[in-house]
């Protein structure tokens, strides 16, 4: 007989019933040829006996084997391994009865997509974490959309909107978002032309994912967002970096490349550049939309701090100017809220937004309906309005402390242009500071910035990095000061 | 001088202030070409007068675009359209100065990506709405969920987590999860073998993303969950279709396709199969893992309905036996919350698993930490078992009224197998009911069929559909098969 008492390993202390641990023991035993088709199997009695176990779990384990078909009753000859089963070469007797069902890696092939390394950072109470621009969360109207899904779940209507099909957002999402939009940035949209993602970075998915094949060629500016640059080069594209000057993207560069090389899409954050914080110039935009105009060129538009602007008002999109439909518009609640209520939106021409919506839901076959119920009622309330006012107050600020500190203290290695507007500045530093030793030295004096633009490609030669004032309080950005000018003085 | 009068429109119900309109018209009205860079304005006072606003108004309107560097001052001279603007060919008077951004469709090319079409169904107190299985949002642990919340958002975590970057969920849910499916799918599984997706929809497109090329042979089996079909589609291969009887898939078929083709991927169901609800048999499932092995097969196992079983204990999944690291195993909590609470999951080796979780932050950068950090509480405190326990019996309850209640009222029309677990049952209609016409005369009598697997593609030859008994009280059962047996009778 086999050594059943050292194959079958019961864990005492598991959460799942005994009787199934022998049962799964015994599948084991019989995939892994262990135990062959036809083999009877100890009597109840007997396999109690040998597992010092209660005979009636042995009779649920057998009976539970007996209902999929592993094992079958012969009446008055015992219990044997369904005959039914097909043969398999036994293998090797593997530890305690258990797979190691992923000990090894894949073998297949599959891509390789560049991404950050996890960083082992011990967080202590002291630490202080730099991001690249994120709203902060003790600003945010959690309280509000705790309330809003109290009353959603006393109301009968989420569980029928949760029933139906979801396309690209509820209905009152669509209609608020429209407004705020319309209001805000001086579009002229209706809801079909409007698709509700999660955050602004699954609609720039969306967007190029759309137009793009592989080979073809995409205008980005030099420095660029580095995970757009990496979402292009996923399809297959190829880039071609414009550079980025004070007034925003050099548009007789981008003229060149549209006359030497058929471009299928241009990537363009004209507003607090990512990660430059450069507002481009009127002029520029003008020439811009000339040229998307006369080659009907597709354009992702990338406002993703829009509503965050402290010199005068904030500059209209291109989108709300005109393009002849060819300007798809992008942005996100999400630096309005908090980090972690990622609702962003992708704009566009109603036909395009249709069938973006479908690839939409290939990849996330629903939105999170509660969430954009309640945002839909803060917006409409008037309280996301006066929740940005707030936000706006504190974070302006926060850029004005962290600029005046800046300026201040670390003249001597960083260059930085205070910007008109967003959560971030962009600190470049002088090459006798290389950003790599900077971030490695302020990491082991506590310091973590993981708004890390500079962990690959072309941002990596501009020694720039954003430093995200808009979530730290003034101590801890003196705190992060002090730790930077120690490092580099 | 230009009829500012009519171009200059103002709505003073807007929550826009006025003198940000004017200053959104004038641009228009300047990047339109319809005044032209160098052009002078009226005073601020003839403007106040032509408009009849107070001069103040005008004055903010134009200190606004001088900022902006649309116009600038001439001292003694006047206010002129700032001549370092590009010359504009003016275009026609658009009305109200408006610009109608995405009157026209959109001209470039894009993808057309096959979905379902928006119903306008009026939804009424009396209509009934049944989907193709989801969980019943009346039982789904909001209360737990809010609690949580609370919770977080008094604390200190929530910050810092929300601010370090997302590799494919928080740690605390990630070790959660691997508790909870090692323990209820007899997994071996670490958190490396572990990324957290939203809903199982985003485990398959990453799953699918990672390894298909676009002329790569994909086998499915027929009739298949339709949306992973399009997946697959979308990433432009092939879909060979294997056979599904009453024993699951036809894995003679599958060995045969593998003998002829170079396979690149197996899609399967083998547990409460979608949409047939067949669970596969256990002679099949060890002849399909001797083909894993042998061939090096990748393999997504798709087992979205694993908790929900009735008969017996749950089978256990491929994943769970020796597979040779071939197995991608995807799941999701979102049947056993509520549909808006979309956490799901992709298991695989961990070399797989570091590649996916890069693709994912190109789509999705990160996940909704409040959420998760709640899950992983309601997880960690046995709370979800619990849950699940008590729905299963509700859903066993509601699985044994719909059968009983379709064999007595619909034997007529419908042919079906009780299934032995999962929140839904699969009714083929005989020939001569064709689905499109049920569907369409239960429509006008209020019956909403949301879960349609019918509306396009294999499925429909087998003239099924999905029948979600779960979120359904008796009541509304039985008048939904009281609508299906007057428009069959």
């Amino acid at each position: 007989m086999l050594p059943f008492k050292t194959l079958i390993t019961i864990d005492e202390s598991s959460t799942i019933a005994v009787y199934r641990q022998i049962a799964d023991c015994l599948i084991v035993l019989i995939t892994d040829g262990v135990i062959q088709p036809g083999t009877f199997l100890p009597s109840t009695r007997e396999m109690a006996a040998l597992l010092d176990k209660h005979r009636n779990t042995i009779v649920a384990a057998y009976e539970d084997l007996i209902t999929q078909d592993w094992i079958e009753t012969l009446p008055r000859v015992g219990i044997r391994v369904s005959i039914h089963l097909p043969l398999i070469k036994p293998r090797s007797f593997q530890e305690g009865g258990k797979n190691q069902t992923y000990s090894s890696p894949a073998k297949f092939n599959f891509k390789h997509i560049p991404g950050p390394e996890e960083q082992n950072f011990q967080l202590k109470r002291t630490s202080i974490i730099v991001n690249d621009g994120f709203p902060d969360a003790d600003l945010a109207p959690f309280d509000s959309m705790l309330r809003e899904y109290r009353k959603l779940m006393q109301g009968s209507s989420l569980k029928v909107l949760m029933s139906l099909k979801d396309f690209g957002g509820t209905k009152a999402l669509k209609n608020s978002t429209v407004n705020f939009l319309n209001d805000s940035r001086g579009l002229n949209i209706s809801t079909e032309n409007l698709l509700i993602t999660r955050g602004a970075q699954m609609a720039i998915y969306l967007a190029a994912g759309m137009i793009l094949k592989p080979g073809d060629h995409v205008l980005v500016s030099d420095p660029s967002y580095y995970i757009a640059d990496e979402v292009f080069r996923q399809m297959g594209a190829n880039l071609i970096r414009i550079p980025v000057d004070e007034h925003g993207m050099d548009i007789e560069e981008v003229e060149n490349a549209l006359k030497s090389t058929k471009i299928s899409l241009l990537y363009i954050i004209p507003h607090h550049h990512h990660p430059t914080t450069v507002t481009m110039s009127q002029q520029r935009r003008i020439l811009l939309l000339e040229l998307i105009r006369s080659y009907q060129l597709p354009v992702i538009e990338d406002d993703y701090d829009y509503d965050f602007h402290y010199s005068n008002s904030p500059v209209l999109p291109l989108a709300s100017s005109a393009h002849d439909s060819n300007v798809l518009y992008i942005g996100s609640f999400t630096k309005l809220l908090a980090p972690s209520c990622r609702i962003g939106y992708l704009i566009g021409p109603a036909n395009f937004i249709t069938q973006a919506t479908n690839l939409k839901r290939l990849i996330d076959l629903r939105g999170d309906t509660m969430m954009e119920e309640a945002l839909s009622v803060i917006i409409d309330s008037g309280e996301l309005d006066r929740h940005i006012k707030k936000s706006k107050k504190v974070y302006n600020e926060r850029c004005d402390q962290a600029s005046l500190m800046i300026a201040d203290r670390l003249a001597h290695a960083v260059d930085f242009t205070k910007p008109q507007g967003g959560l971030a500045l962009w600190l470049k530093f002088k090459a006798t500071y290389p950003l790599g030793e900077v971030i490695a030295k302020a990491r082991t004096s506590g310091l973590l910035f993981t708004g890390a633009t500079y962990y690959e490609g072309a941002a990596q030669k501009h020694n720039g990095m954003r430093f995200g004032f808009a979530s730290l309080k003034e101590s801890e950005m003196q705190r992060a000061v002090d730790i930077l000018r120690k490092i580099t003085i």
